[in-house]
């Protein structure tokens, strides 16, 4: 349970050996680029290292670690979790223990034997950057290809508010090590299933907007999702599609669950607190981004939201 | 019609006043940010400077930069034309001398008295950095926030091939200097006309993909700009849209210019030439990206490049 120091981190990889490294459930860019960048240093400095076969990895990442998996019958000496808050993250069919935790959460609950965490840094990427660096002096380019994919995908490519001056100092180095940006923005940012356009498309071709743009309500339906042909792996970030507009203060995306059931997200600059709104029905978050269930049809959840966020910013 | 080094460039400031900064033809955010960025920091070296007042700065960059425009009758003294490669680019309504000429296009005609010329640059903002730097030894946050405006819309915010190691690092130092990206990027890149939202979502709700996604064509209609309220403002980079499906190897944009004329702009990876494609029909352009005109309708304009590039596939 105690914090660990880069001189920890460094003492703790060179002084062990036959690492698994751990990605969190449904792993996203930087758990899996992040592992996947130290895997390959601590196989340079002579270790035996794999990721965890975790079944969840998606097909947009699958091709970046897949043959960094480990077989079913690795036994590892010491198991490593990469971006991993708590133990309620750890991916499908994983247990064992958490000997060294690596993080840029500030939520993380200091679950492992020892937790390095920066939660300053966007994201993990840029702590295994300079751990790497400590390790072996220097990034190979495939470190650095799986590493720009974990920092550029936590930060949605540079434009989160979680993107610093040392984010981009970071995206430098990783360039000057020879990651291929060109591939891997096309690949990550403007690479996505057609489903998953198809619904974008029914999204913005059907969208309600309301008092000059400041209020935009989307809806998606059973029968949207079924047209396009969409899962729920082509649903993310779908919350923040309609306050998209230009003038938009607030705005909500109305899923249909079943015909007389609503998952309502909302959205807003601070004029809205959609916090409250939601907490009328029973629901709650954040000032600026909340939720909430409804026991509607879609287009009584969007008149009621739309009334709603009238009087808002009447 | 002489290359000017940087110490040039600080002495023509330093020596001369009364500067017109003047800004290209349709200009985009960085001729405009490179433009108001130098503007101020003229003006914190106790110059008289002003923006030409350029009368096709779209909405989206107006507010950035609009407090900087000439006054009817502002006389320069010395005209600096800035991202402005050719005599043929000189905004509406400009007549002069160029005195001096700032630029990062290749391309540059020598046309200026003087130019300082950086064509490794991912754009003029990265140039300009220096310059202030250079001038002033130091950038404000209003500066900086230009210079990013300028930066992050060359490179599709660190998208575009033209992004490098340098690149990265010159954001980081406007990100210290106090630009304020969070907004920057929201109004930048997460905000578009309730126009060009509803085109985009009819241009991929009817996207007709073949062969497994590796072809994709999409079509505008007349009838769905009417529908969507859309006008030539809201058609920007509309011919990569249906290049994003997963999978693609070439794809095209038709559009409807009247019921029996359609232009069409093809995109594709290296296994097809749009552009021998495209000469068929006496356009051209590039491998990669190319265009031509054809006397049809969309549906058979459509048909005829399916056709054509299930031959290339084959």
């Amino acid at each position: 349970m105690k914090t660990a120091t880069i001189t920890d981190a460094v003492s703790f990889f060179y002084e062990n050996d036959r690492f698994l490294l751990v990605t969190h459930k449904r792993p996203d860019g930087d758990t899996l680029g992040s592992a996947g960048a130290l895997c390959l240093a601590l196989r340079r400095m002579g270790k035996t290292a794999y990721l965890y076969r975790n079944p969840q990895v998606t097909e947009k990442y699958l091709g970046y670690v897949a043959h960094l998996f480990s077989s079913e019958d690795f036994a590892p000496k010491k198991t490593v979790m990469i971006d991993l808050a708590d133990v309620g993250l750890f991916p499908v069919g994983f247990s064992g223990n958490a000997d060294f935790c690596i993080d840029h959460h500030p939520t993380n609950s200091f679950y492992a034997t020892s937790t390095f965490i920066h939660p300053e840094k966007s994201s993990c990427g840029e702590i295994v950057l300079e751990l790497i660096q400590d390790l072996c002096g220097s990034i190979t380019s495939e470190e650095a290809n799986l590493l720009y994919m974990a920092v550029s995908t936590d930060t949605g490519c540079f434009q989160y508010a979680n993107t610093s001056a040392a984010t981009h100092t970071a995206a430098a180095a990783l360039i000057s090590a020879g990651a291929d940006i060109a591939r891997l923005n096309k690949e990550l940012f403007r690479t996505f299933s057609l489903s998953r356009l198809k619904l974008e498309g029914m999204v913005f071709a059907t969208l309600r907007s309301h008092m000059n743009g400041k209020i935009n309500i989307a809806v998606i339906t059973l029968d949207m999702m079924e047209k396009a042909g969409a899962t729920e792996d082509d649903c993310d970030d779908l919350a923040s599609l309609p306050g998209r507009v230009s003038g938009n203060i607030a705005s909500a995306m109305i899923r249909e669950i079943s015909p007389t059931h609503c998952k309502i997200s909302a959205r807003s600059s601070k004029e809205v607190n959609v916090s409250a709104i939601c907490a009328r029905f029973g629901g709650g978050g954040h000032t600026m981004a909340a939720g909430c269930e409804l026991d509607m049809n879609p287009d009584q959840a969007a008149e009621t939201f739309r009334k709603l966020f009238e009087e808002a910013l009447a």
